[in-house]
Parts: structure tokens; C-alpha cells; sequence
């Protein structure tokens, strides 16, 4: 711990220099592979060459401009994940992170409540549900370790076990329900397409607003643009932010719903500058090129086919694998081991994540070589041998 | 208003290309003088030459790093604005945003209440106050209006008058009261010197902690390196923001209060990202070498010169001057007249803003030259001639 930070943080003692994709290096140029990017941030991997000029010819006109004047490449970065998504009808709001993407959505939900005459409205969320660490989308976020010492909130979130129950929990003052497709934090559960759909049309029915929190599975990270691309669903808000802009603090809540902020209503003073919405730009052009090539895809089968070989060659450490695309989880047998494989894993240069309490997580940069992911499960491999 | 963008500003139709010191230019290559700094986000104006080679090299090293990690540049920067406040006793937590490390002081005073054993604590701000958009930080600010439509809140705050009736509002269930040393959004309004450090006696005495919202009054604002320490004062928590990155997002939350947040107990995924932090540092630097060389104040000394003139020659239409310095504003006579002296202002292409309903707000950059100021003050004084 340091003298000058508050200690929050369990941070490993592995100081990092520099990067080059997916390969980071220490002090002592020591070379790690790198599962993490960032715990999905950096998507493009380290030191991309493209993002680096993107940012340095931006930095050299301006990086800050106030909200008061028009910023060109906030419009482009809008219009761009507007029509990559296929959300075409959807107006965004540009903030700093996901936690103020997630406060926007809830502050957003707040007025639609009330144009719609609902004075003590509620929003469900999931019980295992990770959205953010502020103090409203803490009160979204469903764990309730997290919340504990934290208090007061108002009675506006309603926690259901999993998607049947949502339906039970609905009542007349329901405004909103407010969902992660895969939970990140909360041990890489996937939902199943069918009973997405299925919730998707019961909301449309019951007039309740489809809050996607797209926040760690958004920007490609399934394979599609969104997880509600993948999903095939049609959400009435939708929040993102970690690889939006490659590294960059950014978040971004979308919606279809119309006049429901006027002017004034919201704000941010750096949300939407133009150093970080024009590298967002840059960074949609270059996923979008690869996309198109498949590239992307070629890159999750890759990955995915090393993960697979992982568990079939370690059933007595393992019991399943989970996940979508690049955001994918293998399930301890024993989780007191997690935390010792990690850092096994650490001391032989692979970087993974943990998720729940049992989860082993893979969050890799979207375009790791596949030199890089041979070399990553090697070491992983190696780390699993050494575990006792 | 864009179609891809929800319209919660009211901005300008002016799009700027790019800018160099304290000079916009527009697509027609007409230059603006900046008086307003992105809100006081620019310290170092555009396009600073030191700040662009800090972010390129940055930027090719990594751009971000998961907290997981221990990341050097965080340290450093927690370091020197412990150094440079002379609060070195503090601990900082790095975020996006001067919303998101307001947010991360409710959070800790929640914690600290609970660990005091008061179960419904209040939290004391002023009617006229701007902490924030977010839900938990608009629950702070005392503008009602702001609030309206956007509730439930928990009746967390109190809210005083002003400084004298923050001790009447005291009661035993108070924790803290949160203060902006100048109002930025409620008018350019400064308190007295020693009436703040009464009201810090008080509330040691109180057993009350002091925190105080630096955000828009940090970075030598004020001409010393914080408010705080201008007005030599002894807060319990400082929040910081807007120019501490030179323009980056980036939020501080630091505290002399130990033990009070455990691992676990806050977090962010982009925040303290090496490349903010980097930059932070390097703003510091450059700051640190003008201040020390009597630059900024030198700058403050002008500034304010020119600004006493406008008021001396326009006495028919302000009626005084306020702020601290380069945080200034005049005071109209006739509120009704600011929208359109601002509009005029940028037709005659000198950038000024407004505070509260009658004040024009002068937020420059720290090292705007002795030419632009000249400049900005023949504009403005133009348009002043043109206000009808």
C-alpha cells in the first residue's frame, strides 16, 4: 500500500513499463501476457500505432472543449455507434465512465417515470448484478455486500434471482428493468438467447422500459458490435464504456425515448471531449475494418478452441466453461484455489481475472495475436500444473 | 440539436477546428481569445507543446492498466498535489470526474458515519451550491431547481443559507459539511477569509469534517495551488477535478481520515489510468515552475487589471466585480442582458461565460498571454459598446 493512495485496491506487486499488444513488460523487460486488457478496456491491446497518432494529432488542436460550443466528433461518435449497433432511432449522452453512464440511464429512468405519472416508481435489477460504485448505480448494482455500510438509499430497486423472476417482481410502479446479457463481475453468466427474446417482448407488453447495461460487453467483445446485437433484442437504453475509446475514460448512455431531457437537464464537463470522442471514432473504424474481415471472429475461434483444449486436458481443476466471444470464464471445482492461480499465474507471465468467487476470467484484448494466445496458454498450462 | 445526441445542452453554433495557447480558430480560420478554458479545464490553454509530447509518449507506453496492478504514475501524481497542498498527510482516489470524486466523498462520509456509530447521519451544503450531476452529487447540490423531476433522494442533506447558518443547522447527527471555497456555478462568490476559518475551527471543535469541493477552484486557480490554501485552511477531505489532467478526465478524492475505507470498498475501472495520471503529473510540473517564477501571478495581476478598467468604464452597466484569481466575474445590472452580451461576446469572437443569472464568468488559462488578454479585453469591451 502507498503512503499518498487510499488502499482500495488488492493490487499485485508486478509494476508494469510498457506494452506492444497484448504484451506488457515490467522493469526488468520481463514479457506477460496479457488475458486482461485493462478488465476489457484496452481492446486494441497497447501501444496501437493508429490509436497513438489518433491521439496525438487530436491533443495538438485541442483536448478540451466546454459543451456549450458544438463538438464535431461527439456528433460522428454518436452517429457511428448509432449505426453500428443498428439503433438508429437512439440519442447519446457522453460521459466519463461507465458508473456516470449507468447514473445518467437511472437519472434518465427517474424523469420518464415521472412524465409517466408514476410517483413511487421501482427498477429491477439482478440480484448478482454489477453496475457501478457510485452511490445510485451501487444501489442498481444487486450485491449486496457491496452496498453494506454504504447506506441510506431509497426504496427504488427491486433485486430478482434471474429472469423468470423478473417478471414476478414487476408491478404497476415497474418503470424499468436493468440487465447485464453476461454478468462480468458477477461470475460470467451468459442469459439464454430465447429467454432474452421472451423478456424483451413481455417488457414491450407491460410498458417497461429494457435497460441494457452493455458496459463490459459492448464494442465487439461478443463477436457482434453489442451483446444486443448478438442477443437480437431491441432495448429502450443502452450504457457503455470500457474499450469505446481503447484506454480513454469515456462512457456513453444511449436511448430511443424522446423529450424526455430537456436542456439542462444533465450535463458533464469533460463527458464528450474531443480528444476522447475522436479517438472513439478511430477506434470504431478500426474494430468495424476487422469486423469485416473477420478478423475478430477468427480471433474468439481461436481463442475459444485454446480454452476448450484447457479444460478437456484439466477436468479434475475445472468443471465448465462460460461465456461469449472474448469475455469468457473457466469454473474452479475448488474456488479457494483461484486466488493462488492467479498469482501462479502472474509469476509465470499470463495475466487472467478472477469474476465471482470461483471464476477464472478471460477478457483479452480484441486483436491478440495468435502468437500471443499460443504463448498465453502455454504459460496458463503451466500455471495449472504448478497449482496444488 | 443533433439527431444522434440528447439535447441537454444549449450550446453555441460556433464550431471550433483547433487552438493554439489561448486561441480558437473556427472552420474559417477566424480566432477566438479563450477566456473561458473549457470551463476551467485548459489550464495550459491548446495545443501546449509539453502536455501533446507527454500524452504521444504516454500513450505509446500504455494508456491504461487495470487497478489490479499497481500503477506508478498514480502515485506519483497522489504524491505531488500532496506536496504542493502542504496536506501531506492526505490520500487520494483517483476517478473520471469532479461528479465521480464527490460521489467518492459521500461514499466515504457515509462510511465514517457508520464507523462513528451515528445511524442517520446528515451531510450540511449551501442553497446556491454545485456539487454535481450525478444522482447521490445533485442530491448535494442546494439548487432545487437542478433537483426538480429527478427524485427520490434521501433526506441526506441539509442545506444552509450560508456560512453563519451552517452552525445553526449543526445538530448531532451532522458528519460533514461540504463547501466550495467560490461558487463557481452559484454566482463567483468568495467568502471571507476569516469567517472560513471560523467556521474550521467550529467544525474541529464540532467534531465535523470540513470538505471542501475544489473542483472548479483547485490547480492554482485562486493563484495558490488550492483555495485551501489561500484562505490557509485545514479541510478533512478535498475534491478535485477540471484542470488537475490539463484537460483529460480525471477526478481526486483525498482525505486525512485513515482506515475508513477498506479494500474493496471503492473502485473505478478507468480511473488513475496511466495516461491522466502521466499528464496530471506533468501539469503539475509546468505549474509548479510558473508559480515559482511569479508567472501566474503575474497573469492574475493583468487579468484583473483589465477586468477593473471594464468596470470603471461601464459603471451604467455593472454594478461590481468578485472572484479570486482567474476565477472572476461582473456582476450586470440587468440580468436579462447576459444572454445576449454572450452571443455578441462570440460574434465579436472573445469566449466569456455566465454564472448564476447575472454574472459574466472569466475562467482563463492559467498562462494566457499578456497579448490575448489585451486582445480579449478590446473584444469584450467591444461588445459591451454593441449591448443595447
Amino acid at each position: 500500500m502507498n503512503k499518498y493512495l487510499l488502499d482500495v485496491y488488492n493490487p499485485f506487486t508486478v509494476e508494469f513499463l510498457y506494452g506492444k499488444g497484448s504484451t506488457l513488460f515490467d522493469k526488468k523487460r520481463k514479457d506477460y501476457i496479457d488475458f486482461t486488457s485493462g478488465i476489457g478496456v484496452n481492446c486494441l491491446g497497447h501501444g496501437n500505432k493508429k490509436l497513438v497518432e489518433t491521439i496525438s494529432k487530436q491533443a495538438k488542436k485541442f483536448i478540451h472543449l466546454s459543451n456549450i460550443y458544438p463538438i464535431k466528433t461527439q456528433k460522428e461518435c454518436a452517429k457511428k455507434v448509432a449505426v453500428l449497433s443498428g439503433y438508429k432511432n437512439m440519442q447519446g449522452f457522453f460521459c466519463n465512465s461507465g458508473a456516470e453512464a449507468n447514473e445518467a440511464a437511472i437519472k434518465f429512468i427517474r424523469k420518464y417515470a415521472k412524465n409517466k405519472g408514476i410517483k413511487k416508481h421501482n427498477i429491477i435489477t439482478l440480484e448478482n448484478s454489477f453496475h457501478g460504485r457510485t452511490l445510485a448505480t451501487l444501489n442498481a448494482t444487486g450485491q449486496k455486500d457491496k452496498q453494506l455500510g454504504f447506506e441510506p438509499f431509497p426504496n427504488e430497486f427491486i433485486y430478482a434471482k434471474d429472469l423468470e423472476d423478473i417478471k414476478n417482481k414487476i408491478n404497476k410502479n415497474s418503470v424499468a428493468v436493468m440487465l447485464e446479457l453476461i454478468q462480468g463481475e458477477g461470475g460470467i453468466k451468459a442469459f439464454d438467447k430465447k429467454e432474452l427474446q421472451n423478456l424483451n417482448n413481455y417488457l414491450k407488453e407491460k410498458d417497461v422500459l429494457f435497460v441494457v447495461d452493455e458496459i463490459q460487453t459492448g464494442i465487439y467483445r461478443t463477436g457482434e458490435f453489442l451483446a444486443s446485437n448478438f442477443f437480437e433484442l431491441k432495448p429502450d437504453i443502452i450504457t457503455m464504456a470500457k474499450g469505446l475509446a481503447g484506454g480513454l475514460p469515456i462512457g456513453l448512455m444511449m436511448t430511443n425515448k424522446k423529450n424526455i431531457f430537456k436542456k439542462g437537464d444533465h450535463g458533464s464537463t469533460f463527458g464528450g471531449n474531443p480528444l476522447c470522442t475522436k479517438t472513439a471514432v478511430e477506434v470504431l473504424n478500426i474494430l468495424e475494418e476487422k469486423y469485416k474481415a473477420k478478423k475478430i471472429q477468427n480471433t474468439i475461434g481461436l481463442f475459444q478452441k485454446e480454452l476448450e483444449n484447457i479444460l478437456k486436458k484439466n477436468k479434475k481443476l475445472f468443471s465448465s466453461k462460460s461465456g461469449i466471444g472474448l469475455m469468457l470464464g473457466l469454473k474452479l471445482k475448488e474456488e479457494k484455489k483461484l486466488q493462488s492461480l492467479l498469482e501462479i499465474c502472474l509469476k509465470n507471465q499470463v495475466l487472467v481475472l478472477k469474476s465471482g468467487k470461483d471464476i477464472v476470467r478471460f477478457l483479452p484484448a480484441l486483436n491478440i495475436s495468435k502468437e500471443e494466445i499460443k504463448l498465453g496458454f502455454k504459460r496458463f498450462q503451466k500455471s495449472l500444473d504448478e497449482l496444488k
